[in-house]
């Protein structure tokens, strides 16, 4: 384990890993820092040091093996296994979020899927999961040994439910709820908000 | 226009903005870039520092008002207006996405859906928004003035439309493709890749 390795550092090796599959779908097999730098606006200089954290992945003026830097990230970043998912809330999100295939084909499967609305619990979504009542919560994520959760339900329970989802043993959560989480540093949390986003380029118009 | 003020300081201020909302929803008038620090995980030297690239907002020992602070960030973030938002792709996402309230509580006004699914063309999405082929694009953006763009399609089609939107007027992209985009450096673009935040976390797992 690298520990030292900086955050900003790892959250850029899955734009890289992301950039290698579509080269690959292309037809490639081998790349450089350079094209790589240039398809993603990062300079091949940043691409060969965040590469350096963690050995030598390529020959000097032959570039990367695609197939091998995608093995060596994927092995970095714990994704040569399948990770189960917990999503909390099965509203128009929930919907889109169970049906994305990006997460499958990625080894993310959500594999229990929990709302409080008494006219959802008990249905089936339509690829077969039953909505739990988030009561279940605690007792499905111990027995499954879910580490994983998606949070995608309205700002005021999204605390509470973050807090009893910590308790259960999840240590990284996906944020969709506007708010930002207040959980014990080594719980991973990463927040997606649209808004957030539009807000950051309105100031460019 | 501070044209020199770092982008890692502007995407921070949406944060702040987002925290202000909240302190203010709870009845709140005055708060400290202390407690604001502290709710979102940031030191206050770096929230005052962040702040004093646009003036004086609050002063020693007596904090900052919050509705005067909310009212200057969203000067500087040019959102004292609404922007009109043209969404690609009316798939599982496009429907979350058209019925999130997050968006026009905020301003952002998604006013043109586009798909180029012929059983979609031409029907109303549920608040009442007629779904145009992606042919139209360029006019109904040019006609209607939008700047913003969300790009919900798949990552195969991404690129092309994006090209598209952007000699059409638009200036700002939210991509949800999962791809990341070749465009000209004075168009700003942000990715949402659920899959990318899920890997950024799987390392420390």
């Amino acid at each position: 384990m690298q520990e030292s390795v900086p955050g900003i550092v790892i959250g850029r090796l899955p734009i890289y890993l992301r950039a290698l599959a579509i080269l690959e779908q292309e037809g490639r097999e081998v790349t450089s820092s350079q094209e790589l730098g240039k398809r993603l606006g990062i300079s091949s200089a940043q691409i060969r040091k965040d590469l350096s954290h963690f050995g030598e992945f390529g020959k000097q003026g032959t570039g990367y093996r695609i197939s091998f830097l995608q093995g060596k990230l994927k092995e970095i970043l714990h994704l040569n296994q399948n990770w189960p998912i917990a999503l909390i809330g099965f509203g128009d999100l929930g919907h889109a979020l169970v049906q994305y295939n990006g997460f499958p084909q990625k080894g993310f499967y959500i594999q229990a899927v929990f709302d409080n609305d008494p006219e959802k619990v008990g249905k089936s979504t339509i690829n077969g999961m039953i909505i739990q009542h988030p009561s279940e919560l605690a007792e499905t994520i111990r027995r499954e040994g879910v580490k994983i959760a998606i949070l995608a339900v309205p700002a005021g329970v999204a605390q509470k439910l973050a807090e009893t989802l910590v308790k259960a043993g999840i240590r990284a959560l996906l944020n969709y709820a506007p708010i930002t989480l207040s959980l014990p540093p080594d719980v991973q949390v990463q927040n997606i908000d649209p808004v957030v986003h539009l807000q950051q380029m309105t100031y460019y118009l």
